[in-house]
């Protein structure tokens, strides 16, 4: 069996637009969390893309145009996250964000709606991020747990946005919307929601028309010198562990959720701004 | 005796916000120079917050609305600047901004007026940078006096605004407005003159609630990915008190001084435009 | 005989503003291709200026206010390139593009018009790049002939514009206008087009007047934080000239001047956008 007759993804969809042009739409409802299934799922297309050299281009979109992707999902068994397959000696999350930043087909996130946490570290590995003017929210909002970002998010935005502006990212922990992560580099470029999708459709189609081997040699070169060493990022994830084990952020993670986290409402639609508050309601 | 009950700054104000939020002053009339007394105000400040834990993060911002650190006091002793208490090898100024560069908390300058040279060295160092849109003019002249920057521009402009802009803001020695200051990265944001204040207030105390060892390990990811090796900045000071140290520097310093340099006049208001005749008139 | 008496360029017109600002416009009808005529005026000019201890910038401009410059010329004889004077170990072209990047004299690119491929490679070489907003069109489109940019791109456009844009601008092949080009950082700043050539001389004499010893010595530092190691050059030529050996990516090329590339038509003014059909029209 091949691997597309064969991949049975539960909470993402992969469309193959044509033979080098490969789609995958993350789909977990209620609100896009990133949970076992979809880390298996993302596992799963990561070694079929490590072994591929015919898909040129992979588009990352999503089903639900309020969530790109929430954020982490706080509920994962983290015993069952770290015995899904992996590729390296890493943790589960690492594994997926160090494999998607060195994929030889260009991978592209075409960003609708809420983007934090682990979303917003899943598109900075991936190689290019374009978002709808209207509709983005990025943020990194770990240090709201007591934290760092634990998928690599401090190794990935100097090189887009700078030190100023990363700082600004990672310690304040707010939002940024379309028209300020363009501005800042976070994302390539925002573009109006009406037409980010054919924008992006049409850049892919484009860029699945080149010679393979030619968007390997020049991701190669680029890779050589924007990307750290893979060995930076399990520190951060180390870091992060560190942090969340302690029981007053697990106390902090219990009143999220019973405050409605996870949950598609007012607190996951506003949590960077609501975060704080009652992290520090102790 | 506490530092907060011992500390009597001369040319700055501290203002405790709150105990994680601080709030310093440049109070130097009449145009905010950065000379003897306030050097060893903020190297006191620097040796406090070194040791201090609960501090998570302090505003700079200047008590004139016109001048927020025009530029070094040209009139300085040397030898007494060198006297002045310090934590490193460095020479008085580098001392300065490396321990800037480097502190627990989190430092942001809310630039409103003129800060050229020492100034501009100064926010550099710290994390972020907001700024006044209308009132802000950020430079580096101290090519006119026939030198490289002394404490640090040139290591610490790239990571904000690349090859290219670096060498025009450096070659240039011309005023960047708030605007232009923004699109170049130079600062994170311009912000009209009238929300300045409270944008930064509210980012601060935001930033105040934050876990002290968090903000803590956020930074150390970000600096170890973004800092120079604290050796590059003596090489800068070296080569800066080697290009001011010869006789026909000393002479423009002095035609500027006639003509108004360090006093509230045209002169200062305009230095960048005006420095490069007045250099160059031999 | 001085350089200047002695200096007879074929494709490229010298102005002497002043001793210390020269003006080279690139002039190469009917598109400004780098041909060999060319290259053997700019490494003439380059020698002369790693020698020259005054003129303190140059200003490169075009006398085609539509072509920039074009790219390379498809039909020069590479054993003729080869065999130009050179003062370097590498390939033609790359002895060009190091040898400009690490002038005394300051390299500013004033673009008006057409600058794709090697064309966008010269002024990523230089320190700075104003552009024309109304007319300005800079591409990579070498991943249309199954190649990566062979004269040092992917090395220089990261510390500009960032991971994310530096792979978007390569694996897209796209036109950047001078708008985008500015909010990227491709170039320094995009000009109403009226006011450009105004600007950069004023710019240039500004700059013309400092110290020349300053001047080495900031470039000095910058060059020594945003330079990759002039080793990593020979490996993008060497992947380039590999993959462009190939006789399908000949094939294409034959293809393209049948279709008019290189001559002043539809074909040049549209490249980008054309290039990618007729390169995979097999």
């Amino acid at each position: 069996m091949t691997f597309l007759e064969e991949f049975n993804p539960k909470h993402l969809t992969l469309t193959v637009e044509s033979p080098t042009f490969w789609r995958v739409t993350f789909n977990n409802p209620p609100i896009n969390v990133i949970g076992l299934e979809m880390m298996r799922d993302l596992k799963a297309l990561l070694t079929e893309l490590e072994n591929n050299k015919t898909v040129n281009v992979v588009v990352f979109d999503s089903a639900d145009p309020d969530f790109y992707i929430a954020h982490y999902d706080v509920t994962v068994d983290n015993e069952l996250a770290e015995a899904l397959p992996k590729a390296t000696d890493y943790t589960a999350w690492v594994d997926i964000t160090v494999r998607m930043s060195k994929l030889d087909a260009v991978t592209v996130a075409a960003i609708r709606g809420i983007t934090r946490g682990a979303g917003s570290e899943l598109v900075l590995a991936m190689d290019m991020r374009f978002a709808s003017l209207e509709k983005t929210k990025l943020a990194q909002v770990e240090i709201a747990l007591n934290a760092v970002t634990g998928g690599g998010a401090s190794g990935r935005l100097p090189s887009l946005v700078g030190r100023g502006r990363t700082m600004e990212i990672l310690l304040g922990a707010e939002d940024f919307d379309g028209a300020l992560a363009e501005k800042y580099g976070y994302v390539n470029r925002a573009l109006p929601d009406a037409e980010l999708d054919e924008f992006v459709s049409r850049f892919a189609r484009r860029v699945s028309g080149w010679d393979h081997q030619a968007i390997v040699e020049v991701k190669e070169f680029i890779n050589k010198y924007t990307r750290l060493p893979d060995g930076e990022y399990p520190l951060h994830s180390d870091a992060y562990w560190a942090a969340v084990s302690n029981p007053e952020v697990g106390a902090t993670v219990e009143r999220l959720l019973e405050k409605g986290m996870q949950e598609r409402g007012p607190l996951e639609y506003d949590l960077a701004t609501k975060i704080g508050a009652i992290a520090q309601q102790r």
